[in-house]
């Protein structure tokens, strides 16, 4: 299998400057936005102590950054932000499995970008509304069905942002490469089984009295998913 | 949200010493298995020129190591065994969204592991049955339905693991935190929105004879999910 994510980017290498594969890169910004919209947790890296470091972190893109956040008791995110270290932060979707005639030719379907630069503070005059961006990103109409937030929570909550401004963005989707002459056996069935993410019943909390509608976000975001193709409706030959 | 995926792991911090929030950290070895086994790309972040890079890569777990390939003509995996270069190594699973009755208690259901330690060849002897664990694990009984490796394909790959010896697994399940004097009001609906990953029907390729029947292997893997509860079956309290 070749091509399982982004196998071969060096790291000795500046992140724009891709050795192979330059097919998989991209600088479709519509494409970043859209991998960055659909995506709620993305992957932090920093080096420590000489050593790297990596840790999940959900994230809402605004405008031309992505936007993290932490608690002031300690964290992360947050002592790159006040050190200025550089940091990575990649975001990846796995799109499919790619079924070639052979496993070497065998692959995944996938998009990833990687951002790096510095972390910042959103200045305390943006941070209410990136939070509010961030909330409507990660669970659209919610901030409107609770009450606000509270004086000591503004206070415990750090707001912090990277630019989108160093990104290497990469992807591979389609078919499994295949020619007519590729010398492989064509009878036999190649092709792609994609993957989805669907939001499934919502449950409701043990202090939620019995029979309490499940409010507005939660409906809208279970029910604006389109159902999943079956096997029934499969193998269709691709376009 | 205060509980996004991991704001809190220092980076100054040794792995195993979690600063806050302790009861994230499991050292369940058949947790630590069961999310490994469950996932297809974990993010790979290494040290170059003193910044933090991190890339996606494909993996399986075999054993007490994750397994990664990649290809001899370069690579940010293979550079990082050939100079021993400490690598830190993610897996993250998103599980759901979690509504409290406050943003600042919605937060969402996780589960991490990250694995620190250097990348080194699967020795020669070893590399063929990695390989294979590999594909099975990716694509469970497409070995079995194609051809061989060939020489050359064999020589143009190469195995690489990395120990499960240092670890720290993190994660978050279940319903909002609420008490019944919390201050919030328990009559609005608090709850999990699951996140769940399905694979969709199979699209054949555009080389495969229209009504080529979809391999076993391909059968297997999307007939063994169950079908996703739907929102008329929402709503019971949680256990």
């Amino acid at each position: 299998m070749t091509s399982t994510p982004n196998p071969s980017a060096g790291p000795a290498a500046p992140v724009r400057r891709i050795r192979r594969l330059p097919d998989r890169e991209t600088v479709d910004r519509f494409a970043l936005h859209e991998l960055l919209d659909a995506e709620l947790v993305g992957h932090l890296a920093v080096v420590a102590g000489g050593v790297p470091v990596v840790v999940p972190m959900g994230y809402a893109r605004v405008g031309e950054h992505v936007v993290l956040h932490g608690s002031t008791g300690g964290g992360f995110a947050l002592r790159a932000a006040s050190t200025r270290t550089p940091v990575a932060f990649a975001v990846t979707s796995l799109d499919g499995l790619v079924y070639a005639r052979s496993l070497f030719d065998s692959s995944m379907n996938y998009r990833s970008a990687t951002v790096q630069g510095v972390l910042e503070p959103v200045p305390d005059d943006e941070a209410d509304a990136a939070l509010l961006a961030l909330s409507e990103r990660l669970m659209p109409g919610r901030a409107a069905e609770v009450r606000g937030m509270r004086r000591k929570e503004v206070a415990a909550t750090r707001v912090l942002r990277l630019a989108l401004d160093d990104v290497v963005m990469k992807q591979r989707s389609g078919g499994p490469s295949e020619e007519p002459d590729d010398g492989e056996d064509h009878a036999a069935w190649a092709g792609v089984v994609p993957l989805v993410r669907r939001w499934a019943a919502p449950i409701a909390s043990g202090l939620t009295p019995p029979g309490t509608p499940v409010p507005e976000s939660v409906r809208a975001l279970t029910t604006a998913q389109s159902p999943p193709a079956t096997l029934d409706e499969a193998s269709e030959p691709a376009a």
